[in-house]
């Protein structure tokens, strides 16, 4: 390794369908990257996954494990940082008290670090995007589920054991649909991709009248929110009506972490974030209408500015701040 | 004043019922104390309330105002610690954007500061009560209303303008019952004194077989939390019903705090903790059920340990720790 080289970290996003993996420098440049599907088998198998994925982003950069200061993961779920035991996780059924961290450590050859990937956004947001200057901020992302990180005195806040900010798990609505946790009436249930997606296949399947089948190519089981965005920008009067009200349930919580942390900034990535309008308008609207006034008119609201590359980006500078 | 005299600090905690004076010393000792009922009348009124009750108390002390390091109120509402205004209080209604801590500096002149009432108290189970040698915790208040204080990483979270911890007001029943801050279904609406007594109230106004309006003297506006715990420690079967409700409901918002923040301890206090397992027991249940096992596990929970002193002694704590 090079005298007085910068640092290298490896960071990698391992999500419920998809692994990123990328070379990261420390002032947060990406090097290079490399995406791969998260295979459904079982754990062993998604381990060579990610460890295929590392070598081809780090073949891509032009270097050696060797050259990395640390690796970072960012996984979808409850792990132990400090154990680095992935605990459990809703999107990867195969990740049951499992040792990822020395897993990954032992093929790259690299210290690891684990966390949590929505923390890791909340990170690279802090450091690279929207929360740059903010000293007490939460990073949300709505997609498929909710997940949050919570930036507290220019800090990520991971609670006692290195699991706090499952802000997806919230009850909003005691006696709500159940939710993939395990519990009922959670945010993740109410507000997220998949709650758009169950709410639209169950109208479809009560007779409403609507384009969003059409979308999906008459099958629906292919209704995502994707679909419902698509019908809703044709003036699907069901789609429209359908994304407001994730607004609504998107708002509610919203309006809770305001009123519990008093945030300076609340940053919104994730896929369904680039609904735009469509779904912030009424979050927004019933935010402001369900928290304290002089609470919620001090926080700013901003889009996540880095896009799929947050979590990448923060499981990369997490691991150097550890390191 | 003496040279090398131990910091004297005068607290006071605002209640939506009472205000409670005391002269505290640094290590948490209180030398004197006064309560009186806050009063109904407007602003004035009740600055000048605060300050006979604050004089009584420092003459019980044998000292004067001039021997104070600090005075530090905790006040029953959202406050703006910089600038030291009262902004709003639903337990306070002629408190709107007042000069609070001004008008107490001036009448005791002594450098004064303002937070949470509950915030406050939380500091004081974080100095000298149940909160000892906790990094990480936060404090519940389950009364009339619902207040919490939030330490992190040992020090007292305020958030981004010194209004975090507005607990009680998260919404977990989106449809539920109005609350006095404007929202409805929040947490203190469902799971508070005035929740109970709610409930109550309309079950036996729709007939209930029940003894709990002869504990209120057969008046029906009489009915309080305190009536229906007399009525259950008697056997009475809807009294029991409706504080196991309750406990539900409180262990929602349990249940939540636990997802947000991975706190290694939550300390409860107020007048309803005292109902002990009738309540508490339904709670934990439900707070277990609906938060992530490998977070839930984690947490110790305990009574606070100095009743209605908390307040107090954390308002001295912050006025020291500011000043």
């Amino acid at each position: 390794m090079p005298q007085n080289a910068e640092p290298l970290v490896l960071g990698i996003d391992l999500g419920g369908t998809k692994i990123l993996s990328a070379v990261v420098s420390a002032p947060g440049k990406i090097l290079s990257q490399d995406y791969c599907p998260t295979p459904a088998q079982d754990y062993p198998v998604l381990v060579q996954c990610m460890l295929k994925s590392a070598h081809r982003a780090l073949k891509q950069a032009g270097i050696g494990a060797n050259r990395l200061a640390a690796v970072g993961i960012g996984a979808a779920g409850l792990s132990d940082p400090e154990k680095g035991i992935l605990f459990t996780s809703p999107h990867l059924p195969q990740c049951c008290d499992v040792p990822l961290r020395d897993d990954i450590a032992k093929g790259l050859g690299a210290k690891t670090f684990i966390t949590n990937d929505a923390s890791a956004a909340a990170l690279g947001e802090f450091y690279f995007g929207a929360g740059r200057g903010a000293h007490n901020f939460i990073y949300i992302t709505i997609s498929t589920g909710i997940g949050g990180g919570i930036i507290i005195a220019d800090r990520l806040y991971t609670g006692s054991s290195g699991t706090a900010g499952e802000l997806g798990h919230m009850t909003i609505a005691d006696d709500g649909p159940p939710c993939r946790c395990g519990n009922k009436g959670c945010w993740e249930a109410l507000a997220s991709g998949s709650a758009l997606s169950r709410e639209a296949r169950q109208r479809i399947k009560e007779g409403a009248k609507t384009s969003i089948l059409d979308h999906a190519g008459g099958d629906i089981d292919k209704v995502t929110g994707e679909t419902v965005q698509q019908a809703a920008e044709q003036g699907d009067a069901l789609a429209e009506e359908l994304i407001a009200r994730t607004g609504y349930y998107f708002g509610i919580g919203l309006a809770n972490l305001i009123n519990i942390f008093n945030p300076e900034l609340i940053v919104i990535g994730g896929g369904l974030a680039n609904m735009g309008d469509r779904l912030l308008k009424p979050a927004f609207r019933v935010a402001e209408e369900r928290s304290f006034r002089q609470i919620c008119q001090k926080v700013r609201f901003a889009r996540a500015e880095l896009g799929v590359n947050s979590g990448v980006l923060g499981a990369a500078a997490y691991a150097l701040q550890q390191g």
